[in-house]
């Protein structure tokens, strides 16, 4: 019952709109599904300016997800 | 004059809007009114999917209010 | 629906038998039902001599429970 | 015989004097007597100018104490 | 080529809107135009009350620029 | 002679017994032969209730095997 | 209201009698008045050996002051 | 009354069975008495593997005993 | 324009020569040409003595590399 | 010219007076004349009651001392 | 005496050579001589890839310097 | 078999060449055999000027080394 193994990967996705949205971005980008998904926790935050223009949000996070089910 | 004294709590709070969001409804929760709050430190973010479906922005923060005045 | 909070206690439990029986010495002692708890995260680990005879296993947990439901 | 528990709790004290008073201040303002309190562990120091006069010493702490005895 | 060097201070930018904003506002108040800005590391976050009245988004963070060009 | 090189990958192992248990749960789950495999660092243990009924020890662990040879 | 911007500089300050010293001097040493300064908060703290005589204590600190105002 | 005095040794301990016994042979292998010690805290955890055969539980821990009493 | 998004991997190289070449040498191994990688942070360095005879340098770094392109 | 080495070990030294005093008799306890001493760090500061009467503030710190000179 | 005063700035300085040029970089372009500097200590060390052509070492590193002398 | 023992001390050794040399010095300065020697972790890394002349690099270390065989 209590046998279920999780799997973390690092992954760091970005937006020009927030971190909410870069967090959404880096999940999508890893092609999880959310049945997968279990949390994405942030390990760090910054604020690009990319090509002199605009401001670009990164958030570095860890996901988790179940690779082995009770 | 300098003998103020802080009592610090940690919570988590949830939004299904944004982390500002999250850490307002922490706020709220520990019934604490907008005068006794002082702070609100963010100790660590996070997205959590419930239910197969949506994304729930969670922070953890650590609440100090004033128990003795000057 | 995301709207779930918790709060965070720290606490020591001791056990002279292990690690895991010191966590859930912990949780005990602070009355909360099963039904309360929701994780015990461990902050350290250490084992002391007391009365220069025995070792206690000692662990410092944060433990969180729901305050607010959905 | 190894079963106390302890429980943590985290306070900010201040004085205008030192950093060893401060302490104290956030000990005598929990309102614990000597026999409950264990220990207080220094987690940040800091100095503020309140009222651009003078500077109060702040301590934050953790503080210890038994509530399950042997 | 390769001996760029990059100098890296440290703000606290505060905004009633988000930490997005906050970040934004720490870059605009350090005078910092656009080409010379490189990246805005967050260090920590909080949410402050002021005046006993509104929530302020606070971001403290370290700023690196461009100080010798290849 | 000196070239070998290890990858490191993080995991959640889990158990209803023992810390211990959980390590080598999130080991197994990995698919990875004795022979591959290094060292195990902990990088955080918790206990999680599940159900409202039994403790669940679960065991972060980074595991690091070789991937290239002297 | 909310758009009050600080900057973030880190000194050591010393002195013979004390740690609450040492930071009072890296308060003076900065030019800072009283008007601008926020807040110091410790880093380190050590204490040194100096031409074998006397020990000298030392406080690393960060001073924040407001550089952009309500 | 309050002059005792601690000097505290880093040790790595190992056992086949689990981390408490790891966190006593590292006690035992210093030679110190129960008198002696005082604490064993636990720095790192991890579990190797050696000769491909069996696990190995490891403790890092920082031992302290007491060097000058009351 | 800023949907781009990385993954890190954690690797230990090694080199008989400097960290410098051990770090190389975890980036070769991981079989990423230069076009894919990105950064290689160093987490931590040590240095190992293997069979008796000489030192090896390794370095345990996080690669960075663009899974997701603008 | 540049071949000097430092060996660093920990103590924890008592005072009932303050936390520098605390930090010199760590010092004094070690037998380490002021000829050999560099610097003594601070790791950590607490107070804690002892025989439930007065309070005694202990520093832990890292002592270093030369063990060969240039 | 005992009252000198040391500033501490964050530099990231490159080199295609190695770590120790690196921080050698930083100093210089910080335009400090070497009467001024007193230590770089290294914040963090990573390798980067420019222009998809060659390895850039980085060093991010805290410069002190003496403001005020005995 | 799974028995062994190691013990960890902390050195700072210093080169006018690299953090590699650093490293190597400190090693031999503890006098310790290659026989004995299993690893040494870089703590910290630190350039200093000594005497206004030359760069030193510094690396403070951990040194385990085996005191009980299997």
């Amino acid at each position: 019952m209590s046998e279920s193994v999780y799997k973390i990967i690092e992954m760091v996705g970005s937006s020009s709109e927030s971190w909410e949205d870069a967090t959404q971005n880096a999940v999508k980008s890893a092609g999880m599904s959310l049945r997968d998904l279990r949390i994405a926790e942030v390990v760090t935050l910054d604020m690009k300016i990319e090509n002199n223009q605009a401001a670009v949000y990164r958030a570095r996070v860890k996901l988790s997800f179940k690779i082995l089910s009770d």
